[in-house]
């Protein structure tokens, strides 16, 4: 019998970490309190972190949103000297173990999903969307309707979810992840049964809350359940408490996150420090009516965090419903999922799409596999257009520079024997 | 241009009927106030009706099991005296608007589903399901489990049901359908999304119950989501009143309804009158580990209502999910519902399926189509055994002797023109 080289042990050690995760949402609380290293000076941003300068577009507008947002400037020019100045810093969501979508805007006062990976007692944050309004500061607008709806979020649906969840004891999410993939979600573009099966797990905990707050309980349940997208920032903190369990294995070669800013995309290798950045992908987009392929603006996103765990993109033969807002051909999307397994080294024991037959999502992303097959992983994204708002949603592969990258850097670490 | 025959504008008249039929959940009230001609002495069961002496097996136990938990007779013996003489009567659950699931025992103390086709105005009643026990009245088991069951559901789920339906103001079960198709439902053997989305559509109504009621609120809802069942009778209920509409189309070849009771496989044409019977089914099952083929028993079943109208084994093509519970070839589906078109006369305007590009299910069956091509609807249905239990589950195809009767009979009252 061949023996294991020690990269295989460490991806068998990495796959298993990802297999036996168990996300569990805790508490709702503001970033202030909760995330590491947050300040009331600092705003954190999607994908590897650069200087002010190199921010642009709709990135470098979401951030002057969210200085306006937390009052930390009076206007858009006060917010750029700041930042330029550094009385405004700017951090990496995920060096503060936040999961950011597109933009990825978090700031002190906004409230964030606290996940807790209860297998290693690692925690990860997400904060909430914004909702359907095609402006959103994620996307790069901030005016008195995004501002409004954020300040909807911080006042009345954090704090009255939060009760809820803090009442519920926790809600376990691999089991919402693992009955949604029956459902028709593949937990990136289209959470829709997600967002039922957590509003239902919360109705307990909404039924006993005060009378006082009757009111306040049937808008916010009403948003858990017309929002379709709802859970998305669950599943991506779910994704991060999982995928965080995996860095640090010297010798494992499986990725442990993904993410964008405006410049490049970047990945993380569990065995390796930092990021490894490359190209940005070329989208393959179904845009929305009345939008073409040059408004496509790169502003950042990390919900390619589902990705790295096998969702999303892995896992499109779970969800034919994405036709209609992805367009293709339904099994195209289950020849997409299949191509996965040639890159990823396991199949998830738990989460598993009933057209295989119920075999497991493809599971832990070997950057070796990657280079050696030349199959990159499919990821589904939204598209920003120029004007802050999402004109399209499309299937990309990974950009394969960063990957390679890695791999140098791998080899260059580890030796390539 | 070729003239339409009066044949086929019927058809176009009873299928216009089924893609605009709007079923919605009004009340939920005991069958003695609501459903037509019901008395405290009568019983009904699934199918075409039988003199009592011809029911035999598992719906004659559950005749039985219903006598005596209505009261009307204090053991088995007496049941089956009172039966043989007239004194306990026996109704075809279809003649009085109801739908049966299984051996579909009524009795005049149990609470049924009120629906209204309100494009229509015509009404249907559903009873409600008995939970995941595997003895059950409607398998022809009767004991102090199943009367517990019973009781639980008259006197503590059906009231607070009741209450928060009246004060919804009605749920419209279509549009539950719909995004169901979307979530891996069929609605005959899965129903799991759609009880979510049921239970989601009650919740606004459920808050807002007296907070004496807040304890039962809690176990209803629990009983709510945890039975992925739950949405079956409504399924069927929606399905009989929109079906029901199509009745007495003169010159109508569509199917309006199917049925089984222990003997006979029954079907009910637009255009013609009351039942036309044949043999049972063939069933190509899945059974539950530990039982074997030769311990089928047909105890009747009307949950096949569903297929009238489009939805089970027509949009199999929906629910890859029943792949662990049918087995099989999950791509089989596809191609199941894909022969369905060749027996429909159309495809619904609002049920449809994502991985046939939401094309809509094929809807509304016509017998000539079902005797010239010689492909007959596929059926997914529970399988039960002569123990009273269920043993498997799996997709038959409808018998053709039935529908080539229909088709003598079409052709007697109408001629072969």
């Amino acid at each position: 019998m061949k023996q294991e080289t020690r990269r295989q042990q460490a991806n068998r050690e990495a796959y298993e970490r990802l297999a036996s995760a168990r996300p569990v949402l805790r508490d709702i609380r503001p970033a202030r309190d909760v995330v590491p290293g947050m300040g009331s000076d600092l705003i954190l941003t999607s994908g590897p972190l650069l200087a002010w300068r190199d921010y642009t577009g709709g990135q470098r507008q979401a951030l002057i949103g969210g200085a306006l947002f937390e009052g930390l400037a009076a206007d858009a020019e006060e917010a750029e000297a700041k930042f330029a100045s550094g009385a405004i810093r700017i951090g990496a969501c995920q060096d503060h173990d936040c999961i950011g979508s597109v933009a990825g805007i978090y700031t002190a006062s906004m409230p964030v999903f606290v996940i807790e990976n209860s297998s290693f007692g690692n925690r990860a944050f997400s904060n909430m969307y914004e909702g359907q309004a095609r402006k959103r500061l994620n996307y790069g607008s901030y005016d008195a309707d995004v501002k409004a709806r954020l300040d909807y979020i911080n006042n009345a649906v954090a704090p009255v979810l939060g009760e809820a969840v803090r009442a519920s004891g926790g809600i376990e999410l691999a089991p919402i992840i693992k009955r949604a993939l029956h459902m028709g979600d593949e937990l990136h573009s289209r959470n829709t049964a997600a967002s039922l099966l957590f509003a239902v797990a919360l109705f307990p905990a909404l039924l006993e809350l005060p009378l006082a707050l009757r009111g306040e309980v049937q808008r916010v349940t009403a948003l858990l359940v017309e929002d379709n997208y709802f859970f998305l920032r669950l599943s991506m903190g779910a994704a991060k408490a999982s995928a965080a369990a995996m860095a640090g294995i010297p010798h494992a070669s499986i990725l442990s996150t993904m993410g964008l800013n405006c410049r490049s995309f970047g990945i993380q290798v569990a065995g390796l420090d930092g990021w490894i950045e490359g190209d940005l992908p070329d989208p393959e987009a179904k845009l929305f009516e009345g939008h073409s392929k040059d408004e496509i603006s790169w502003l950042g996103g990390e919900s390619v965090i589902t990705e790295t765990i096998g969702l999303g993109g892995l896992a499109q033969a779970a969800a034919f419903p994405l036709f209609s807002y992805q367009g293709g051909e339904p099994l195209d999307m289950i020849a997409r999922t299949e191509k996965m397994y040639a890159i990823t080294v396991g199949e998830h024991p738990h989460y598993r799409i009933p057209v295989l037959k119920y075999r497991g999502v493809p599971t832990a992303i070997d950057i070796f596999k990657v280079v050696e097959t030349g199959v990159r992983p499919f990821l589904d994204i939204g598209i920003a257009g120029k004007g802050g708002v999402q004109i399209g949603a499309g299937v990309v592969q990974a950009p394969g520079q960063c990957f390679e990258a890695a791999l140098a850097r791998y080899n260059a670490q580890y030796g390539t024997a």
